[in-house]
């Protein structure tokens, strides 16, 4: 499999990728939508066609992943049965349903000079994205990189490398099937940990770098990167319960936050009460949790309610659990909870619970998050739910794009002129 | 003027000056338009009030520059008189009378679960900006970034400091006149060069950098930032005179985007004629450039209609003359201007002159540059004329911003949801 790299060094290889991968994103800008949506459906055909093959790949990774010791959870994200392949084809016929952002001219105003000027969106060019264990993600970021006109080289975990092969196989059919240059997406073919050091600081071609994948995977990256990087790191959401909260709204959301699934970035990991309703609402929703089985940590104030409630660490309140635990403290007013989620949150989904307007004002205004929500869930920070089609990730940085990332960022906008002859004075 | 730096070290002084832009930040984040008007206002104020202070600090630089052996270029931009205070102070009330671009909210709209998802825009953070020998761009980039909601971390030229520090005065007397933190806006206050490199790596309070100056300072900001960086290299600029060009446009299209102005970046710097239309066009174009003193270089063909244009090196093609000097070379038909545009070119602005609509389409397509115009001057290609109000650079880069930035550009967006107790399914 690493056959490739015996025959010449691994940095001319990446050197070629790039190279070619910035040849495919010229011709895959001006790509009309019908062949970029043909590749997509040849995508999705191929996968049908060689499922066989990719189950047989895939089984190749998880006898190997046994006998290096990954763990169940690792194996089952590595596994790639019946169901994950007809979840990659419906991706892909989600995508292909989806609007093209590209060539949208937006803004187009006459000007007191009489020119006209708008702005055209416009791909990106060629995306990095560096993944971890679960193969169909290949599938999700070569799709939405490809229907939003960019290129990719894709660096998935050295765990998943015959079934990212295998997919990469079909990827490849489907592209010539409609003429679309193969390089359009590629996989990097090998696991030496160096391919994605040079990835990093390939910057004449390759222009931004997505990670995906755990806090280390994206720390590293980020540090390493001399090319714009798109990232989240957690997500350490709160809701907090205000004393003018419908109680009824605040329970259904208090719950639905944390417990709908624990592993998300979007779960609730800390719930902030208003002291002055938190002798009412915390035993019913402590109950609730206790219920699902949720262990509690809470502040002293909390224990004083429900002495059951195990004592929370200053580690608490910047910890992602991503698991049935929770952390609760109570605060005097509004301003004490946000001053905690600005303090040891994420900046990534946090929510008020409150009727009265003026504080869901000042809440919207003041917390320093990518979704600030009123009366919602958090489990709603989510592409599908926002309405963007479909998501490579939630950006919590400033830059570029922040939130659900989806087709339109994963693109550009140049300006547009017309004139008549026009010239400045 | 050094004496803060002989006290402490160099590092704790930056980051000192980190704590409190992020401070500052939060606090210009929530404040109301008012305020942020009264402040630019107040420190037009102030400027008008220490006039002779201004124009002392003034002298002293120049004394220096001038004893430093500063060319007359650079004394010239390092000139601080009645003109560049009066141009200052109209600058800070047209940034006062613009839109304020916080708090705006957009793409509001009802989803399929029943909550209403959109957009609101809100500041960067904190912003670097480096810039070299002008003292009026200290005024330039703290009014836009403080009508924008950002803190600012300015580093100007060593050549203008007592003039940066005199004008950073007046800024605070202003600040603190409205009651906003005077440190919303802090000029470093050393020429030590070591300041820049920690400035560029204070990730933890700074969230990006913009360099103004000239390619070898832009050059260094983007390969030692490990900040976000909004910055544009060179403007080499093309007009393509097509052979379905109406030739009177075109005359007057490529005169103007060449000689209105030479040193700035929108110039066109490589006129690209159709062979078909070159003989009938070229003669006139170059007398009206001769007349105006811009010498001429061209291709081989060029030179066979017109021998006294002097031979195009390789090396031309690719240079910003910024100077009354243009490059010609006639080319077989559009695909091939495309193609040395896209080649040669830096991205930044380009323009066609034809009156074939299918043509004006594709090069609007396949030109990848921050503006792509269609029978208009590049000299267009400006935060004013593109209705932006002002701006703090054109970009030419494809990630945050592109083509000229103005209030908007500095910056991001969050989601802002609104419920009523829903929760997610």
């Amino acid at each position: 499999m690493n056959a490739v790299i015996n025959e010449q060094s691994l940095e001319s290889y990446m050197c070629q990728l790039g190279a070619q991968a910035k040849a495919a994103a010229a011709q895959l800008a001006v790509a009309d939508p019908a062949s970029k949506n043909n590749a997509l459906l040849a995508i999705a055909e191929e996968l049908l066609a060689q499922r066989d093959a990719l189950k047989s790949a895939n089984e190749k990774d998880l006898a190997q992943g046994k006998e290096d010791g990954l763990d169940d959870a690792m194996l089952d994200r590595l596994t790639l049965g019946d169901k994950g392949i007809d979840g990659m084809v419906e991706g892909l016929r989600q995508v292909a349903a989806l609007p093209d952002p590209v060539g949208e001219i937006t803004d187009m105003d006459y000007r007191p000079s009489g020119i006209q000027v708008g702005k055209m969106r416009v791909p990106l060019g060629v995306i990095g994205i560096i993944y971890e264990s679960r193969p169909n993600v290949t599938i999700d970021a070569a799709s939405l990189c490809l229907k939003s006109g960019n290129a990719t080289i894709l660096r998935g975990g050295k765990e998943a490398l015959y079934s990212n092969q295998a997919i990469s196989a079909c990827i490849h059919n489907g592209l010539k099937a409609v003429g679309l240059p193969p390089e359009s997406v590629q996989v990097i073919n090998t696991t030496d940990r160096a391919a994605v050091g040079l990835l990093l600081t390939m910057s004449d071609t390759v222009d931004v770098i997505i990670p995906r994948g755990g806090k280390g995977l994206i720390e590293r990256v980020s540090k390493e990167s001399t090319i714009p990087v798109i990232k989240h790191l957690d997500g350490i959401c709160h809701v907090y319960i205000d004393d003018q909260a419908n109680l009824d709204k605040a329970f259904d959301i208090a719950l639905n936050a944390k417990t709908r699934r624990y592993g998300v970035c979007n779960a609730m990991e800390t719930l902030l009460i208003a002291e002055a309703v938190a002798s009412e609402i915390l035993p019913k929703l402590a109950s609730a949790y206790r219920e699902k089985g949720v262990e509690l940590r809470g502040c002293e104030k909390c224990r004083v309610i429900d002495a059951d409630i195990l004592p929370a660490s200053e580690e608490d309140w910047s910890t992602e659990y991503l698991a049935p635990i929770l952390s609760i403290k109570i605060v005097d007013d509004m301003p004490q909870a946000v001053q905690h989620i600005n303090h040891y949150g994420s900046h990534h989904t946090d929510s008020l619970v409150s009727e009265n307007f003026t504080r869901a004002r000042e809440f919207m205004t003041t917390v320093d998050s990518s979704s600030v929500m009123i009366n919602a869930s958090t489990a709603f920070a989510d592409g599908f739910e926002y309405g963007l089609g479909a998501e490579i990730g939630i950006s919590t940085d400033k830059i570029h794009a922040r939130g659900p990332v989806g087709l339109k960022g994963l693109t550009s906008q140049k300006y547009v002129v017309f004139g008549d002859g026009h010239i400045r004075s």
